[in-house]
């Protein structure tokens, strides 16, 4: 047997189950993207990472060195984020091919640091090693929250409204964009969605408004793609969802490119992943409420994008004609067959 | 310019220039293996990567899964020893080509465990990734260290003594026979020296024993190789020093293979690295006091192995005919050309 063959989630899983149990310093552990560590002090320690492999995650020849330094950066931010934490301190481990241009460090460190400031984090360490082949950049950023503050994955419940920030889907066009650079679309809505998927702004303040509303039951932030991510909720707090296709908020830049290039925009929207935007829950009576709180505090919109169910009616998605579809998860798997 | 032009150490000095003065919370930060972090609790945070990029590191039909995790759990403990800490959480980056079988990452897994309860850490996250080539396992190793217990590079000053757990050498000789297991040498020297390089064990416990001293003026752990960490130790003090070559504890096992492979074991002992032994100074007339202690805590064997001297003495290494000859630090540089 593969890893492909299990795949990513698969293999999580099989590792967890292997594990002895976790400590009473563990308030959360393997299986999420943020551990959550206790210290005698008032605070959570959050601890993450996230990494980024040449022509997996990465094309040498589509993102300078500071966008990439930038973007790693805020990934990582963005596990941070959906803790309801803060980002703190920064280790690197970056794997280089001896013919790396020093230019290319210089900018790569550049980005990380013009993003470590935007955010209040630091970079206080890391390693280096010899690469054989491409260049890996692994990061480890540890962040705090006050125990109050701390959102789950797991509280999700029937009934509740899952809501999300931004326009999940841009990032997809940004991609698809880099890949086929010939599409004609305007150049507002080119540099809008680039922007969004090479350098993503990882949804912090959205995050602590969040935590601080006391409201929300469940929070991730979409990485895999909304689908997948609203899939680990759902597993993670034994709910199912129904997603209302005419909710979700697309962009008009994200609609121009999918026109431009053939694509559906509403795949973009639920499998492309990158969007680095908060999903979140809450119950029906305080999402609306929720939802302004995030928009006032933090000027970016926040739309109501569907329902938790029981599990049992699992996961679908209301097309705008009101059929209901089963919702494959389909998002970022990276080890599955494709 | 490419990274082989300045090496590891130029480029991890140039990162450092770059960056902007530490905050508050951090206590020791880029330049060190590890960063040592304020928390409002009462000890403080240890953070440190350490990562095998296969073919680089690690030869896949050299080491077993199993061994392959029990290292790089060992080599992360190692740097937190190295501070006077204890190790506390972990994470695992791995990069895995999809037709990795299953039963390496369960080896992999079982050696980690293994490992991290052997030290009282456990695994709490991590994140995974598609490889387009080889395996890569990245750790980030969390540890806490008391604020009086913590050891320091920068504290050696002149006339200290420098001293060595354990036989470095052990550990290059163990490479050697990996790279020609047809050498002959009596089965209880190479299954030592295997055993030194396939899994070693980091000292902990001696780490603990030297912090609880009070004696220690600066600390490290031998990763690079004994003569390029006494260089650190040198540099982050702002000191020279002094090697006895009589007085190196070379291993029965070291030299045996020394001569079955016809290598030099003091080379080894000197530049082989990995030997994950503890390299610290302490004042010449504590220098005694604290190996018996350490001794007697652990039972791991202590050598007094040469002086600190002023910095413009630079490095030397004084042979058993009294000929004193400038040390190359000649560690392991991971962009160094060779």
């Amino acid at each position: 047997m593969r890893v492909r063959d299990i795949g990513e989630f698969g293999l999580i899983a099989r590792i967890a189950r292997a594990l002895p149990a976790p400590g009473k310093g563990v308030v959360v552990g393997i299986g999420d993207d943020v551990a959550v560590l206790r210290t005698d002090g008032t605070r959570y320690i959050l601890a993450t990472c996230d990494i980024q492999v040449e022509s997996v995650h990465f094309l040498r020849d589509r993102i300078t060195p500071h966008q990439l330094g930038r973007k790693v950066v805020a990934i990582n931010v963005s596990d941070i984020a959906a803790m309801g934490g803060l980002p703190r301190y920064l280790l690197v481990s970056l794997v280089l091919p001896k013919e790396t241009e020093v230019a290319f460090v210089d900018g790569l460190y550049e980005g990380m640091r013009e993003e470590c400031a935007r955010w209040g984090a630091e970079i206080v360490g890391g390693n280096m090693a010899h690469s054989p082949d491409g260049i890996i950049v692994d990061l480890f950023l540890l962040g705090e929250v006050e125990p109050d503050w701390l959102l789950r994955r797991s509280g999700a419940r029937v009934g509740d409204r899952v809501l999300v920030t931004g326009t999940p889907g841009d990032s997809a066009a940004g991609l698809a964009l880099l890949l086929r650079p010939e599409a004609t679309c305007p150049d507002v809505h080119r540099e809008l969605v680039l922007r969004r998927h090479l350098t993503p702004t990882p949804r912090l303040w959205e995050g602590r408004a969040i935590a601080r509303s006391g409201l929300a039951t469940a929070t991730i932030d979409v990485s895999d793609g909304l689908a997948s991510d609203i899939g680990h909720i759902c597993e993670m707090s034994g709910v199912g969802v129904r997603l209302w296709a005419s909710a979700l908020p697309i962009s008009e830049a994200a609609q121009a490119v999918a026109e431009a290039t053939g694509a559906n925009v509403l795949d973009w929207a639920l499998f492309g992943g990158e969007d680095y935007e908060l999903l979140f829950t809450a119950p029906a009576e305080s999402a609306e409420e929720l939802a302004r709180q995030v928009r006032e505090e933090t000027g970016t919109p926040v739309a109501i994008i569907g329902e938790i169910t029981p599990a049992e009616e699992g996961m679908t998605l209301v097309r705008a004609d009101g059929v209901a579809l089963p919702l494959q998860k389909g998002g970022w798997d990276h080890f599955a067959n494709r």
